[in-house]
Order: C-alpha cells, then structure tokens, then sequence
C-alpha cells in the first residue's frame, strides 16, 4: 500500500499547485498566502488562502498529511477499531465577491488505518465536488455536472449517478426543510479497494476528479465575471452565505470531525465565507429568481 | 408535580412580556413582532422579534411549551428512558447593533418525563444568562455578575459561585484554544429537586433570576449606548459575531437538540447575530482593547 499512499500524497501536492495557479490566472489579482504547520501528534499541512481578489473574496486551497495514534473518539466516529491512522488531504473551497459567481467546494481524501504491528488493516478513498450558486444559470450546472460525469465515466457507468446522488443526499440542511447547500456535483466516502477495483483504480478515479476541478469551475466563473449586481442581490448573497456556514457547522462531518479531533481551527475553517447575514425567517420574494433557486434546492435535478 | 407546572409555564409567559416591554422601552423605536406556532407533535410557542432599532439590531424572547412522546434521539441525547415528556421556557438573545454595547442571551426551562402511566418519572429545572462583550469595561461585568449574584445568594450562598463557573465551563469554544464567548454569568442544567431544595425552591430559584435579567442588562445599554465607534470596531464586532456563531451552531447543546428534534428553525436560529464576518487567521493588534478581551475570555476573572 506504500506505493498508492506516497503517490496519493504526492498527487494532492500538485493539485494544490495547479489549483492555485489557476486560481491566481483566472482572478487576475489575488495571490495566495502559504502557512505551513505542525501536528504535535504527527504530520502537518500546507495552508493556502487567497483573499481580496479582483473575483475571490475568500478561499483556501489546503493539503495536509496526519497521522499518529488514533484515539477513541477517532475509533468512535469512524466506526472503526485501529491503533494509529494516516490521512492524507486536499480541501478547495472559493467564495467570490459577486453574488453572480457560485462559491465552489472540493475535497479528495486518502485513510490508512494500522493495527498495532503497523499492518494495515484497512483503507478508502473520498472525495468530491459541489457547487454553490447564488444565483443559477442552467447551463452552468450543466457544465458542472458534464464535466465530472465524463471524468467518471471512463471508470464505469455506474459512477457518476451514485456519486451524484450521495452528493444530493450529504449536502443538505435538514433543518431548513431539506435544502440542499447547492446543485450537487459528485459526493463518494469510504471507499474501500476490492476485487472489482481495487487501490490503484480508485487513486486513478481521485486523481480524475482532482484533475476535472478547474474545467468544472473556471468556465463558470469566466461566464458570470462581468455580470452586474446590485445591494439586492449582495444582500440574498449574504443570507445564502449564512445557510453555507449553518451546513457546515452543523452537519459537515469533516469540519466536525477536523475541530472535535483537534484539527487546525484556521484551517477547517476557512471554509466559512468572508461575510454572512442571519434574518429571521427571511423568505424570497414570489416568482424571483431567489425564489427559484429556493425551490431547486429542494427538489435535486439531474443536469445530465 | 401540577403546580409547579403551570406556575413556571405561567411566569416564563409574564417574564416574556415584561422583558419585551423593557427593551421596547430601552430602545425607544423598535418593536417586536409576534409569531405564534404550533408543533404537530404537540405544543407551540410564541416567538417575538425586534429588528431594526435605535440600539437592538436584532433580538429574540421566545417562549415555547412543547409535549409529546419521547423519540429514542432524545432518550439518547438526555441520557433519560422515558415515554413522554413536557418542556417549556424561555429564551432570550439581544444583539445590539453598536460593538460598544454588549450581546446577552438568557434561558429558563422546565422538563418533565412521563412514564408509560402518564406518571412524572423526572423533572428538572435549568437556566442562565451571559454577557457577550465585544470591547469591555469591567464595570459592566462586575455589575451584570453582581445582579446574579445578589439574586442567588439568599438561596444559598454556594449557588452563585457554583452557577458561574459552571457558565465559564459552558460557553466555551474549545476549537478556539478554550477562549469563552464572553464574560459568562451564571448556567444550571439539570437541576433535580431533592429532599434539601424542592421543586418549589428551584421554581422561586428560577423566577428570582428571571426578574433579575433587565436589572442586570438595562443599565449596561445605558452607559454604552452613546459610546462612538468606528468601521474598525464594527469591522471587530462582526468577528466577534462570527465566534458567537460558530458557538452556537457547533457546541449550544439547546440549538444543537432543537434543531435535531424537529424544533422551529427559525425561533432557535433567532439566536444568531445579524451580520458576521469569518476571516482567516484574524488576530487583534498588540496591546489593543482587542486583545484584552481575547485574553480575559482565555481567562475567566471572578467579577465579585
């Protein structure tokens, strides 16, 4: 497994690279500023946050590779029985100045799981990609979704729509009658080698999607750039960006599992938009275009 | 086991009105609007919010009485068995809309469990209140612990010392290096009659603390009403909001169990600020007022 662990590493490394590059290229201002830290426990990160851009408001694109000994609360929440773990990550997430550009969020993700001899006992992939669009053109979730169904589909057919309905089904707050955080992309998690496909299969797939990130997004942001806005529609934008923080403070398992395992707080949570805004019980006006995304996010449709 | 009941559903329906009155009165403009709701399961409550004013930007006092069986989630999440439950209180949160004049949230609730026979298995009683400064004069909170303080004393002189380190423990960011989210106050959970301290003395207990909330609270608003600020205290109020927000969504076991229990979104999430900022990495300036609040809620003071 040494060979898919160090590759897998050295892949999110490049990705990291190739991401900000074009993050940098399409925003034309914005640079992004590196932290590099340490685990006590073992292992550490490379941060990088991009902020102020000419279309970037906040992002981060951050890898890090831990390990150590797994604790029983790891043990718990992992379902799990292990001695010591090492994780290796990618996590995107930008979020625009303009309410016109979707804030975007991707995640790839390789465990290792050791038993006291430091055999390993067990192993899975995760990852995905999902999009976030305060106002929706179609054709942009079209792109989106298009461009992560062919990067999956050379890996089986069966792919893309069940990482596209796990997509649908993780990023939603229940506790707003079922909205979805957006219109979906590719959601996949544990996912264990086997006969069928084993490790080298699913480094191969991650790797796909990693490469598909920028093909998926950067046309959407060169699209909807120059689109014009008004307070309105920054203020909808900020009501949106408190639903962004209310999913992942309450329901994403990595950002809980990151914080209640004594994770880098900076870096989990640069996720959090710059700005966001909590009325009571805003509601959209009927027949808007904010009304429209409202009862999309509810009813997940298939872009392909 | 009635009496108490009813007496404690009647006095948080009075305190709501009387607290509602008195930050009318405080504000001198803005008013609170009332929505009643009702839950499918079983019981309602009255919601009232205030937006908008010449010193609260937003606010909630929120009463509700719920009852119903028990779901096996909150079994679980109370550590309890039991068939059937009735819960009422009140909640209180008041953001202002100057950093200069600090956010309080208060909380007073009742809890029975019914066995299979309808018979009470369980009660107890809980509560609180706290000080969320975002510049501070210590006055302020010697003077919003005194209030308590002078209110719990003549039930026993171990209870305010007992309640306020209990907050102290509560209102905690632990993902934040163990930085409180403010200058506390005082917290009771769980509170079980016994045979020293009945359920009357926890009902007077509780009422004793409700009516002390506007004789702890107003008078901060009034000194702190005509300070000045500039963008760049606003600019710090919002962060500030932002860690009130990630202590309520990822750690306040209340919003946390009513969201998952099915409870009315919109009333528990009235708890937010109005507006918050996240932002990487943010660090006060040096020898700021910034930083000497960071430092006291790294550090929690005995105010009396």
């Amino acid at each position: 497994m040494t060979g898919i662990k160090q590759n897998f590493i050295e892949y999110i490394h490049h990705l990291q690279d190739a991401i900000c590059r074009g993050i940098e290229m399409a925003d034309g201002k914005g640079k992004f500023q590196e932290d590099r830290w340490q685990r006590a426990e073992g292992g550490g990160g490379i941060t990088r946050i991009i902020t102020g851009g000419n279309i970037v408001e906040k992002g981060g694109v951050n890898t890090s590779v831990v390990h150590g000994e797994i604790t029983p609360l790891i043990n718990q929440q992992l379902k799990v029985n292990g001695h010591s773990f090492l994780a290796g990550g990618i996590s995107i997430v930008i979020h625009p100045g303009s309410p016109m550009v979707p804030t975007v969020h991707a995640n790839f993700r390789y465990f290792e799981l050791y038993d006291a001899n430091n055999q390993v006992m067990d192993s899975w992939f995760g990852g995905g990609a999902d999009l976030t669009p305060y106002y929706l053109w179609e054709e942009d979730a079209i792109h989106f979704h298009t461009e992560f169904k062919q990067a999956c589909d050379p890996y089986g057919a069966d792919l893309y729509p069940l990482f596209k309905k796990q997509c649908d089904a993780y990023f939603v707050n229940s506790h707003r009658g079922g909205e979805s955080r957006g219109i979906g992309g590719i959601f996949y998690d544990y996912v264990r080698p086997d006969e069928k496909r084993n490790a080298e299969f699913w480094l191969q797939f991650s790797k796909s999607m990693g490469d598909s990130f920028l093909r998926a997004y950067l046309p959407i942001v060169e699209r909807r750039k120059k689109e014009t806005f008004r307070e309105k529609e920054r203020h909808w934008h900020e009501i949106r960006r408190g639903r962004y923080v209310e999913f992942n403070l309450i329901h994403d398992r990595g950002t809980l599992f990151g914080l209640k395992s004594n994770g880098r707080t900076e870096s989990i949570l640069m996720s959090l938009p710059p700005r966001a805004r909590f009325e009571y019980n805003d509601a959209p006006a009927a027949g808007s275009r904010e009304e429209a995304l409202v009862t999309l996010l509810k009813n997940p449709r298939n872009w392909c």
